[in-house]
């Protein structure tokens, strides 16, 4: 029997990806032209699918890129005008605040100890900014941002363009689109797809702003702007060649979720997350990373090992879990446990109990 | 029966891609992270088979990128110091050549109305000029440009660097890749894949010219810089989350071309042609376009079609068959017939059996 993926992305398939694959080799969708009617109804459908799901208004622009790290350069050069400002607390939201740097905008960063989580209702937006960068699940660290916070903030700072990723919290989280100016994820996480495709999610301002920093002179370069991204998304097209494959794989998840419920997915996420903070707390190797409860997320559990995590990580290969190493400088200290709606609650409790046994 | 595809990328998928599809979900290729040693194996055999498979020399980089329009706006931003110059004989040779200046890096150009070719022989390479762009097929108009002559052209112009789109050209065409500073490909046309990954061939001095251009504020953005991608491939990783299945499918289908063996597949690649070829000649309504048959490319055959080429269109599909469209303005004038190696002889010649029934 193949092994059970836990580690946060790539992580275990959806358990229908490998029908939906199948039909899709059948129905020829790996080659249709992407200048298509074919290719046009697969984006339309995609884009429909994930509206309904996720809430995403219907001016919000829907684009697919090929993963996070894109679109932390594209929002940069795309987004940020005075400068941007970060919310760092753990490795890949500390990436991400280098960005600006590295292509010589101007930019800002508050920074917590990792383990630690931000109240966004404590954050002083400093002046100059137009851009702020908050990270709902801290993969790294498994650090959570409550995402209700985001409306307040954006009620705060109505003038600030607020930027959420949502890589591995989505479909978990519950999230005001409406209050953001670009939400982000990939595919590979929350959905159960193989990677290899971003999801950028764009308020419709986003391309204005995009073309003023153009004439600017500071936004150079054709490649995915914001512009050609829009005018091809207008004809429910991409501006170069796709991954039409899993553009039409994500729609097919996302009528399977719509299909369940979202809330009952979400319901069942809560459920496996305390199954899983249960192992934790009743075991006496492991201990929760992030102390503070209200700041743990429920789909990337973080814990230290006692004695270093290596032994406990061959343990659970050998029992046919795979689950993640610690990030970084953690590696050999932490375990990272993903919930994805992927893990049913058979495979979550399979996984503790193995734990719970362990020693 | 699902129809045989002949439009040129996305195409026809290689006859072994299912069964390798479903070994990958198997082995859980979708699910390994990409920072694991079972990924690092994956990079390695897919390198290794694309190196013997093309002659790559063991010091040139093989990097995996998400298309060839962003590996055209890499090496722009990579490469270029003095200048760029473009040699333009269709629709994607023409938006390469526009890379530059919406980049704000010097360039230049030399054209030929479309259906016409280039002898490389006869070009001359302007003063400030350190990129040269050619295209081994032009896959809007099917011009092919001898691949022998680049060669000789770097003998003519040592300092000069050569970057070589072999999109729709490979493995066809018998490039000598030691003559060119980069060369590169997208999976979805000769290799048979779904589309989703290009990928990117450089040579070694090509990350010491990069860093060169930072270090004089030419070059900014981390995204798939060349120095970001030579460290990370440099331990057979890369640098933000891959189309891991995409990289692992390629590795197979090199290996089955190594088994097969090129020479066969090649000289199978100019029979086939040679079969579309006759079926045009011997038509009463098919023209070539391209009128001298040295600039005819192998890969793809494009031809004029009297009074339009909706009606003829609509008839292959009926039959099975889905055939290029003419591309940009010559949409609704020409077919376009790919000729992968995914696409057998039995294949071409149904096909050319159809193209002969008509009317």
């Amino acid at each position: 029997m193949p092994p059970l993926y836990f580690i946060p992305g790539p992580s275990q398939l959806a358990p229908t990806l490998s029908a939906h694959l199948e039909e899709a080799l059948r129905k020829g969708v790996a080659s249709v032209s992407h200048r298509s009617k074919a290719f046009e109804d697969i984006y339309k459908n995609t884009t429909e699918k994930l509206r309904i799901l996720l809430g995403i208004p219907t001016e919000y622009h829907i684009w697919f890129l090929s993963s996070s790290t894109e679109i932390w350069e594209r929002l940069c050069r795309n987004c940020i005008d005075k400068g941007s400002f970060h919310l760092v607390n753990g490795s890949f939201s500390r990436r991400f605040s280098e960005y600006p740097a590295e292509i010589g905008l101007p930019s800002a960063s508050v920074s917590v100890p990792d383990g630690n989580g931000f109240s966004l209702s404590g954050i002083h937006i400093p002046a100059d900014t137009d851009f702020v960068a908050v990270t709902v699940c801290e993969t790294s660290t498994g650090v959570w941002t409550d995402p209700n916070e985001i409306q307040k903030l954006k009620s705060r700072a109505p003038n600030i363009r607020i930027v959420a990723d949502v890589v591995s919290a989505v479909p978990q989280c519950q999230l005001d689109i409406a209050s953001c100016h670009a939400v982000y994820f990939s595919v590979q996480k929350g959905f159960g797809l193989p990677a290899g495709l971003g999801v950028l999610i764009a308020h419709p301002d986003a391309v204005a702003n995009s073309e003023k920093l153009r004439s600017s002179g500071r936004l150079t370069g054709p490649h995915h702007s914001f512009s050609a991204l829009a005018k091809y998304s207008a004809i429910h097209q991409t501006p170069s060649t796709p991954n039409v494959l899993f553009i039409y794989l994500l729609g097919e998840i996302a009528s399977d979720m719509l299909k369940i419920g979202l809330d009952r997915i979400r319901k069942e996420g809560l459920e496996k997350a305390a199954t899983i903070a249960r192992a934790i707390e009743d075991s006496s190797f492991l201990e929760f990373f992030v102390a503070e409860s209200g700041f743990r997320s429920p789909t990337v559990t973080v814990a230290n090992v006692e004695e270093g995590s290596e032994k406990l990580l061959k343990y659970l290969v050998d029992g046919g879990f795979v689950v993640g190493n610690g990030y970084g400088s953690h590696k050999g200290k932490h375990i990272r446990i993903a919930n994805f709606p992927a893990h049913s609650v058979e495979n979550v409790a399979a996984l503790c109990h193995a734990i719970r046994k362990f020693k």
